[in-house]
Formats: structure tokens, C-alpha cells, sequence
């Protein structure tokens, strides 16, 4: 086992290792920009290294200030956390080249699993259904039509080189495929030099379902169920759940089965998210897989009892998996709010700044996992998320009152967050009776 | 079920009682002295009633002040959580003859278990080994050598009309057993005026274990397994865990089963604490019964996920018990370390004032239920505790390491508390290794 990590991350997911490291008597590195400096989290750390200015990109995400640190701070393994570094094969490459374990999977599954192409054929290759796609660029109407008309209307049309949202278009019909075409290769030309375009079947009233699994490097792994992250704001995930209320149970295993198999094929080690999209009849498809630890990763934490952190490690450091599927227990609903530092009332806009008071709720059940307090200062350079609230309970219906319970309890002043906003949802018909879709905060809360 | 509760106590198991209410849907009434006015725990009960000035003897102990604002909360019922009128008969009756419902036993059944005679004799009906004592008052030094001979030495004289370790003496032989009689009465005199005196078997090495019960009103019961309460200070519980490492899986079979026997016997409902010492042997003794919830009791809630507050407030609306015997859970280990406005390095004199900076710690498997937070002051009149942490891991090793990163990340600034204690005490071998009994803290910490 390591006697030293790094932890190449900041704010709730780097305490969150830090803890782990703990418990497990490990000694923690932490790295923070000028603009973290002095935070109280890093206290929690056995060393903190700065790495640069407050500029991500100079700091947080600068590869050779991350392995300098590493290397002063005499470390064996370097823990990514989420999001900045987690997801970059290079870093991971560079890791390998410095005999400094990187805590995930290799650079060559990372690589593999990046590639949404590649992803998708291995999925392929190991059962699990995907979303039916155009073979590959489209390049006449004709072409499109026939698609259409294979999966059948409505359809999405995707740029290659695309991402947020920029050269989308669905389309329902023959008449508005031939427009929306011509809209999404001009707007793809104009956002990214680069006019080509694909087809996929679009599924209506989508669910986001994901399955955690854990893989260990000597060819064994588990799934541990699902996350139901379907209430989501412009892609962003505002509150998980586990079990899912969308999928049956026959679903569910044939889900978690999948992903199980993806990640042996893949010969994949470590913590992986499979993220499915689930159509209103319960069918569910492939999207990608996280090639890391996730924000939501405490729900499955609560409903399994395992700790996934610790589970990382372990794996990495190279020991084989301590259990079996069957074995992975499945206990009561567990629920993640993402409380962060936005204003709802003006479009989300992030509302850094000093925390004057910070009372967290507590009791039966309850989990608050935040680097946050009194007389924090929130920076204005990074994520908005400055505290994770969970609750588990027997039933979801008790959940949804404890978490209820919990956020009227939250006190957060100085800054606007969004708890009012999970007053809301939570509180709200449809998510009490799980009729939730992706498009469910924004068609009700948001006048879209 | 109940529209409205009142909860007639104050800090954290007020806060205990209003999150539960809360959770339930039920309206919960506060009371408060002037002492605790403005304290932001009674923000989160639906109403809050002044009941007189911060003496607890003219507020939260005064009965007529306290039915009053029952009254002018109109509820159907009150909560007396523990300490104050938790145990008072009388003012349970009232609570009767005011046709408001308590939230426990009947006066009956508190009376009864009140009277350490009568709990003895029930114990006995019932079954349940009890600490060999003499028939009544010893008279004579000849009596007291009889009795010493029949049970062994060494045996504890006690003041019948005793308290608080006054005319209470310890003998080992005939010679010791002549002279601590006559110093025990002198005593006993002394302080009660009175100077009666009964002997009982010493039980060397004693563990404190205790089994928590559940009855309802329709002769239902279900023990919900032991805490172990050894870590103690000045018979001061400190540290609470279960399962007990003091007991084998026989007697804590034997010993739990024996605790819902008296349960049935005493014809009692609601929660009850079935107390037992526990000689070096493994043999168990009954001591009393707490007729009321624990400070202790989120130890049974973490390893059964049972809410044991929700559950009084169930079984007193006469709703019958909704889970068997074999359905109790027994889940990982759970820990509970009370953290006291006290300064360890005083001799313990309590530390009020205020508390300038809190930070809290979170993460897998913690639970912090406290009413205090940055800002909150310590009032001088009560209790010290101002919060109890508590973790639930696989195992009781893991525990203890995630104790220890708890009580290293809890950061309260302003006032002293026991939280250095608790770190000597769980990184101490005869704590790690489960060799404890009650008199463990004193000799090893306290100089004694």
C-alpha cells in the first residue's frame, strides 16, 4: 500500500480524499493555486504544495507544476479527483513515465474509452445497445432521409466535431430533416471550421442513468448499481438518486450487467461510470463511459456501503477485488442535492464571495460533504459547487422528506446558492412520483 | 397521528425531536428559557414558547409552566427527550390528567422501574440475573460478615437513601468489611441523615452494557441490540459503541433477550434502555432501566437504520410495532463520541461562552448531530454536551480510524471541549484492543 499521495484537485473532492488517505494512514499531498491558499480543507492534507496562480490553466491543470509537486512532495501515486486533470491520458501517460501510479485506469483504456467511436464499437462488442447512428458522416439528404426513415423520426443530427450543443438539431419529419440539416452544417462550420455532420435516432423523454462499476487489474470486477441523474439543468446534474425510478428491475440487472461487461472488455481498471440514456419504454443505450471517480459517487456509497475512494486506492495499488456481485448490497434510497454557489433567480450566474454563516443540517441519515464553513471564501475561478447534501433513508418517499428536511435546515449566508432551487424540485408532483426526464427542470422551472 | 408535538427540552435532542417532527409532517412546538433565546435550533421547531428565566428549576424542569405552553401550543402531545421531566412520574401523570399524550411509559410503568427495589424484584420474575445483594438493611457487622461469606468479597456497601457515590464503600475482607460499614453509615448520616445501609456483590472490572428496547401498547417488544457504555468518566458516559467487545455472541444473545423479558414483564411501552454491568467473566448483571430515550440512542439508529425517535412517536400515537424480531438489522459497528464544553485540562470544569469559529467535520459514514454552530453561545445553565459525532463503518477498526480523522477535522474555536480526551482514549491500546471497563478513563487519564 502507498505511504504518500497527491491529491491533484481542490475544494470537496480533494478533502474527500484527503479523508480516505486518512482513515486509511496514508499521508495526503495536497496542491492549491494562490487563489485556495490558506483554505482550511488543505490543513487536512500532511502537506500542501502551491502550484501556481489562481488560473486554472496555470495551475490546477498545468502538467508539469502537478508533477513537480508530486515529485517534491516524494509521492507513490497521484489521485485526480474529478474534472481539471481526471480525464487526460497525457497526464496519465506522464504519470507512467514518472513510475508515479496514476489512481485510475490505464492511459490506454482512458485513450480507448475517450473516443466516443471506439466506445461505442466496444460496446458493441460486449452487448450493450447503443443509440442507432448513421455508419458514419452524412454527407447527402438522401442519405439522411434513408436513415430517418430506417430508425425512424425523430432524429438528431450531431457535428463530428461538436460539443455544447452548437450544430444540434432534431428533427421529426422529412420537410424539417432537409432545413435542419443545412442549419446544423452551417452553424458546425461556423463554430468549428468543420461542416460534417451524423444522424442518431433521437430518444424522447430521456432518462440519464449511470452504473457504477469497479474493476481491480487481475481481470475481475463489480457493478454497484445505478444512479438515476435525470434532473438535470443544461446538462448539468443537479440531484442524483439511487435506486432509479425510471428502470424495471429486469432493467436494472440487464443495465448493470452491461456495464459490467463493457469495463471487462474494455480491459478497464478502476472506478468507471457507464452513463445509459433510457427512453420512456425503458430501453436503454450506451452514451460514454467516465473514466473516473464522479461527483455523485457518495450515492452509491450510502446504498452499497462501500467507500469508493478507498476502493480506488486499493485497486491501484494493485489488490484484487475484495468482493464478489454478489456480495455488493443494495440498501434503501439514497439522494444527492448539489448545492451551489448560483443565483436562481438571475439565470444561475455564480455568486462567489464570503460565506458569513454556514449551519449544515445533521440528524438520521444525513451526509454533508463540503470543504465549505463559516468565513469561507468562495473563488470566483472554478466550479460552482461548494457542498455535496445526501440523505438515506429506507424508502424514497422518507428520503425525499429528510432531504426536504435537511434543505429548509441548510443555512447558507453572504452568498446565493442553489437550495431553493431543490426546495422546488423536491417538493414538486412529478419528481415525488420519479415521472422525471432530462428536460424536467428546465420545462418546469425554467419557462422553457 | 399526532398534528402537533411539544418538545420539552432544549439543544440537541430538541433539534433530534424537531427534525423527526419535521420529517413526519408533524407540527413541533418549542419551549425555551430566557437563557436560550434567539438560539437558532428553535428556528426549526414550527413555534417557539418562552417558559421563564434561564434556572432550569423555574423553565424547563417547572411542570405548571411547561403544561402551559402545551396548552397554548395546542398540541396532542409531548416529547420529554431525556434529563429534566424525562423521568419525572408525576409530571407524566399530569401530562394524563391534561389528556395530552407523553412520548414514553405510563406513569405506571416509570414509577414501577423507578424504584430500584421493585425494577430488582421485576428482574428477578423475569429472569434476568441481577447483582447479588442483601435482603434489606444490614444491622449488624455480623449480618454484613454473613452476607460478604455467602456472596465473596469483595462486596459495596451502599447508602439505601444514597447518590452520587456518598456512603458508598468498597471491602475486601472481614477487617476492611468492620471498619468501611461504620465509615459508610457515619457517612450516610451525614449527608442523608439518615444511615441506613445494604451490601451487594463488587463486581470487579465492570463493563457497562446496556440493550435498547422497543414496546408498543399492544404487548409487542424488540430489543434493538447492546451499547457499550464502559467508557465513562465519574459514571459519565464519554464514548458509546456497539457492538460490545465485552461480550460474546452467546451472552449478547442471552443478555438482549433478557432486556425484552423485562420489557414484556414490567407490562412497559415505548423506548427503554435495559442497563447491565458486566463482570470480567462475561457474566451480566440487570442495574436499572432508563424509562426514556438515550443521549446514546443514533448508536442503535446506525447499526439497525432504525429512527429511534420516530419510533416513540409512533408507538405513542398506538400504532403497533411494525417489525419482528428477526427483522432488526445489525449492520458494521457504530461509535459515539459526546463532545463536552468542558476543558479537560481544568479537572473538566465546564467551558461556556462563545463559540467563535465551528467547523464540522462530514464525509462517509460520520454523523454530527449538535445544536451548536459558529456563533452559538454556550450557555453557563445546562448540560455541557453540545454535540455527539458519530461514525458507522464496516468494522469497528475502521470506526476508531474514522473517529480519529473526525475528531482531528473538528475545529471549535472559543470554548474548551473533551475533543483532546476522545483522541487519547481511541488512540490508547486498551481502547483499540476492547480491553475496557468503567473504571479505564480514570486510572489512565485522570491520574487515578
Amino acid at each position: 500500500m502507498y505511504q504518500r499521495i497527491l491529491v491533484a484537485n481542490r475544494g470537496e473532492i480533494a478533502l474527500r480524499i484527503f479523508r480516505a488517505c486518512r482513515e486509511m494512514g496514508i499521508e495526503s499531498v495536497a496542491i492549491y493555486s494562490e487563489a485556495d491558499r490558506g483554505a482550511h480543507y488543505l490543513t487536512l492534507a500532511d502537506e500542501a504544495i502551491c502550484v501556481g496562480p489562481a488560473k486554472a490553466s496555470d495551475s490546477y491543470l498545468k502538467i508539469a507544476s502537478v508533477i513537480s509537486a508530486a515529485e517534491v512532495g516524494n509521492v507513490q501515486a497521484i489521485h485526480p479527483g474529478y474534472g481539471f486533470l481526471a480525464e487526460n491520458a497525457h497526464f496519465n501517460e506522464i504519470c507512467r513515465s514518472c513510475k508515479i501510479d496514476f489512481i485510475g485506469p490505464s492511459p490506454e483504456a482512458m485513450a480507448q474509452l475517450g473516443d466516443k467511436n471506439t466506445a461505442r464499437s466496444l460496446a458493441r462488442k460486449a452487448g450493450v445497445p447503443v443509440v442507432p447512428g448513421s455508419a458514419g458522416v452524412i454527407e447527402t439528404e438522401e442519405e439522411a432521409l434513408r436513415f430517418a426513415h430506417e430508425v425512424g423520426f425523430p432524429v438528431l443530427i450531431k457535428a463530428t466535431a461538436g460539443g455544447g450543443g452548437r450544430g444540434m438539431r432534431v428533427a421529426g419529419n422529412d420537410l424539417s430533416l432537409k432545413s435542419a440539416l443545412q442549419q446544423a452544417r452551417n452553424e458546425a462550420e461556423a463554430a468549428f471550421g468543420n461542416g460534417a455532420v451524423y444522424l442518431e435516432k433521437y430518444i424522447e423523454h430521456p432518462r440519464h442513468v449511470e452504473v457504477q462499476v469497479l474493476a481491480d487489474q487481475h481481470g475481475a470486477a463489480v457493478h454497484l448499481w445505478e444512479r438515476d441523474c435525470s434532473t438535470q439543468r443544461r446538462h448539468q446534474k443537479l440531484i442524483e438518486e439511487s435506486p432509479s425510478t425510471s428502470i424495471s428491475e429486469e432493467t436494472r440487472q440487464q443495465m448493470c450487467e452491461s456495464a459490467r461487461n463493457l469495463i471487462l472488455t474494455a480491459g478497464y481498471h478502476n472506478a468507471a461510470t457507464v452513463e445509459f440514456i433510457v427512453d420512456g419504454d425503458g430501453n436503454f443505450y450506451f452514451i460514454e463511459v467516465n473514466a473516473r471517480i464522479q461527483v455523485e459517487h457518495p450515492v452509491t456509497e450510502l446504498i452499497t456501503g462501500i467507500d469508493l475512494i478507498k476502493a480506488q486506492i486499493r485497486i491501484a495499488s494493485g489488490e484484487p477485488l475484495w468482493i464478489t456481485q454478489d456480495q455488493v448490497p443494495r440498501n434503501g434510497h439514497a439522494i444527492e442535492c448539489r448545492i451551489n454557489a448560483e443565483d436562481p433567480a438571475r439565470n444561475f450566474q455564480p455568486s462567489p464571495g464570503r460565506i458569513e454563516q454556514l449551519i449544515a443540517p445533521g440528524g438520521f441519515g444525513v451526509r454533508f460533504d463540503s470543504h465549505a464553513h463559516a468565513g469561507y471564501v468562495v473563488p470566483p475561478h472554478y466550479d460552482s459547487m461548494i457542498g455535496k447534501l445526501l440523505v438515506h433513508r429506507a424508502t424514497r418517499e422518507e428520503a425525499i422528506a429528510t432531504m426536504l428536511r435537511c434543505l429548509a435546515e441548510l443555512k447558507i449566508e453572504g452568498i446565493k446558492t442553489t437550495t431553493p432551487l431543490h426546495r422546488e424540485i423536491l417538493s414538486h408532483t412529478a419528481f415525488v412520483e420519479g415521472r422525471i426526464d432530462t428536460t424536467f427542470v428546465e420545462r418546469t422551472f425554467m419557462g422553457q
